[in-house]
């Protein structure tokens, strides 16, 4: 960590910052140039302390070395993390594809879409119950029923099932029916939802934040990693931009970024993050060749009828092409490496 | 709200576009040009009906016309919302002045900031007990006694206190010991939160999400009014842009488009807006000639101490000579109207 | 296009629109609903009679129906442009792969990379004589030498030329000795450069504007082939946000997105567009199955001395084992479709 | 300047680099903590120099401690700049208002809205000659013949006139009518343009671009001073966003965080930075108590008739209410300075 003395410092501030900072049983090092000071913090100092120092008149400003984030970094475990669920595994080489329908609709629906996406290889099912809606007046999904209906399929597919928990109010409920719990990109900052979750060792899917960097988005892998879940996969899901044709900007770049940051698997669900069924396969194969863990798409059998989100679903119909391309694709990709 | 026909639309696709809509009680008005058709829909159509034509391949897109909140819109509620807090007003004509820490760190230190901000004319105390921190590892508030504390400064000062809900675990809680709730940034779109304290009749602050459009602001405002709670004041805090010299953009712009599209009163917070202690003042009097409702500042009696957030307090006697200057602006203001 | 009414309107107000349309001898058809009334235009309007409607007191607002470029929108030009460089092609199912270093630093190491990334499948040179530079103390290039250099290294190499052009007073020379002119994103709504550079056959390669949205893309385009020039090439570099862990941030989906909006071949810079030479090579795949025309590369047969962008370029082996992999996943991507 | 070394960095690394810091005769301070080393650069090397040592493989990454740019920088020009045209001045306590019309449009137009801005206490006159215009199918400004119509008005008036330069084949000509050259926002990097207006001596107002960030409008300040004209007149005019309320978010903050870091004035344009002339007046006000040395305001005679942006213009007699509302504004400002 680096102190950036202000312009007009004097050997007595120099002094108090030195002081404050030895105070805390750290080392220090200054270096004094023609016009500026600068004081290196040597070892570990909290975030609080920090917060003090660069509220002194005499610090122009502080700038950081190391990343704030411990357990999800790569740099303390060079392994990549595996998450195994049921018997399906993700990250380490192991591609997960989950795939589904935006909200669960009826037992016909989800259990429909639930085999068809297994004989196209889909190895979770995903499905709404509970819906964050931007509106109090859309549809906020079947909420505990479709819970159910979701194990239905399971029973009927032997899919892995994924559902998204918007309340630690029905937290008992979803660790008595999914497979995975998905925090969605509008909780990934309800630290008092991370926190619950880290205390369960249920596998979490974190999404990313609509304008999370993705420093923030490790930092909220953290908040469950140091409550104790280590069972965390990332999801890739679109930033908010200023760009209109397409519904988020897909930042595909961060999964190699998040690759070298950390060991935590990173999957992308390229519906929510284009928000059109037609640019899906082609990020999807994308995804997969800048070395994703696995995929998250939107499937429904009649998108034109879906309660929600159908204009960025595609048919399992379509869904099946993808896969036969995807597995293609993975090979190759395996053999270049 | 206007369906735009894909450019290769027949005279069937058209027909099952409009049967639809029929279907559904509405009526609708048909403009064919050369290369384009467009559909107009009459009456109010529901979000999730809207999805399913968007989704039809015939469909290119829909416009909307209408804005997506009504409990909200200033069309359905032409005269001003003033919040009522105890003998204060905020809205209508009513300036709210709300100071304090960023986070109670002691008794001593909230009874005096308490102090020293209502001798110099603030009506509330602000004071973070629960403090929602990216890092799992900076100080996260006094929790449970932090509220006391602030209670004890009421009790001395009869200032109206203000503090930020995090989990609806502790609404209890807040019900019986703050006068108005705060609902943070990155909970604006924590769906369950905003049900939960529409239940009540607490007056709420809504601070605006990091990357939150005004219209998702209102629609979130829309949610904790269509559970019932009426009594709400938006707070503009600074939106997520490239800018590296302010922690935010302070976007006062807000102040004039919410007045016109909404009757709900609107405060800012220009101490997370900038991120800088010095930026503080000449940015709150510009959002009082804006036509802001109130400020929300934070003022710490020694901020290089400060547990949170130190660089961008100011200090009661800079607070003190700040309100002097608010005070002749805002009077000169409402001689100017 | 559509005109959305203010609540208020009044029977004449509609009069007023709809004569102000006829006058200019197109259609209309009026939708009146409970609080709005909505106006469509049938036909083509231009932009500026567009805009004194949107400034009449009576209306709202004004929503676009089609797209306001033309000569570069596929709907009016379906087939895939092929833009052709003395022996090479690039689109329409030709992959144009363009590399080199950053800036031309001396004869011998433009030849020695020239030689280099022919070796490894190369097609075209690229190298900055005039650099854009954000600071007027960087090094700005070896500008009219830097030129004749990359003659030097063509006459070696047989490789087609690119290189940046910054000012119209240097056109003369760049039709003389460069086969592609570059015009770069803080240029990209240059319109004087634009129109110059449009009444020329020169083949372009015009890059995304660092906060464009894709349709200002196609409208800078447009300028140019409106000027007469249609050999435009596309090329994505990232775009501005939020996130700091890359330079930019590479919008992929621009890519689906292009070829679905326009015929014109689309290339992608994964160099500017990650500004870390460890993300170049899972970037370039990635674009590469989601379906671009090439790529833009930078390398330099020595990162750590290079005069500017070192930390994003490549070596020339690194260049290699890339192109090896690239031809392989372009085969299998042909096969795939 | 900060070298933060990779973890694996041996003591050669660190040899490598300071002797590489060495040899450009600079001395450094090495500092050694468990998992990291830092090297501080003392004086100042140059930006190319930097860049070598940020692509040694040894080395992670680099962190700036000055501003990068010197002549534009209070830090080396305590004093505020004032810039004069004939008898006005902007800046250092004077305030420039700058009025007029999006385009000239006539004689008639150009010289009546003169007339009424001087009366309502303008002192320059804006007005485009040529337009930057999105689409090549708009409406491109009267061009040579509109500058003339600028100086009929002046003559008429005395108001000093303004007008954006597009082009550098205009230089000419810009230099014999105008009183002030405005160079636009999306010419903000086009450094060509920069370093041809910094020959001369003619006062340039600079806006920002659409999505520069304050140090990169700072350092096209710099362009432009290092070639050795130093009558620049900084203009916010709102940045890109993701809002869509409103046509760009108008970043007031702006205005105290240049006057920290520059001595250059700064006017701002609220007609661009909102985009409806309803938000223009409350903008302007927050604009002048938040510190600004100007404004510059769209004003047309008959808004809805404008060839160009009639939206966001203001009409003479709003302009007419609006200046004597900010008369008394800035004396109370003034006043409480």
């Amino acid at each position: 960590m680096i102190v950036v003395m202000d312009k007009n410092y004097t050997s007595d501030n120099i002094n108090q910052v030195v002081k404050y900072i030895k105070d805390k049983g750290l080392e220090t090092n200054v270096s004094k140039g023609k016009s500026k000071c600068v004081i290196g913090i040597l070892g570990n100092i909290s975030v609080e302390n920090l917060e003090k120092i660069s509220a002194m008149k005499c610090v122009e400003k502080i700038s950081k070395v190391q990343e704030p984030y411990k357990k999800a970094n790569r740099l303390f475990h060079p392994e990549d993390t595996v998450v195994n669920v049921n018997n399906s595994k993700i990250g380490g080489g192991n591609l997960g594809i989950i795939a589904g329908p935006c909200a669960v609709e009826s037992e016909e629906q989800i259990v429909e879409i639930a085999r068809q996406v297994k004989d196209s290889g889909a190895d979770f099912l995903r499905g709404g119950a509970f819906k964050p809606r931007t509106s109090p007046y859309s549809f906020q999904g079947l909420e505990l029923n479709g819970l159910k209906l979701m194990q239905i399929a399971k029973a009927e597919t032997g899919l892995a099932i994924v559902s998204e928990l918007m309340s630690v109010s029905y937290l008992d409920e979803f660790m008595n029916t999914v497979d995975v719990i998905q925090i969605g990109a509008r909780n990934m900052q309800n630290y008092d939802l991370l926190k619950q979750v880290g205390r369960t060792n249920k596998p979490v899917i974190l999404k990313r934040g609509l304008s999370s960097t993705i420093e923030e988005w490790l930092l909220s892998a953290e908040h469950i990693m140091a409550a104790g879940n280590e069972n965390i996969i990332l999801c890739e899901r679109g930033i908010r931009t200023f760009e209109t044709y397409t519904r988020n900007t897909l930042d595909l770049s961060a999964i190699p970024v998040v690759k070298k940051h950390s060991h935590l698997p990173i999957i992308v669900d390229p519906s929510h993050g284009t928000g059109h069924s037609q640019y899906v396969e082609s990020m999807s194969m994308a995804a997969i060749v800048a070395g994703c863990d696995g995929l998250m798409i939107e499937v429904h059998n009649n998108p034109k009828q879906a309660l929600s989100d159908g204009q960025q679903s595609i048919t399992p119909n379509e869904f099946d092409k993808m896969m036969k391309k995807i597995k293609l694709l993975s090979e190759l990709d395996r053999n270049l490496k």
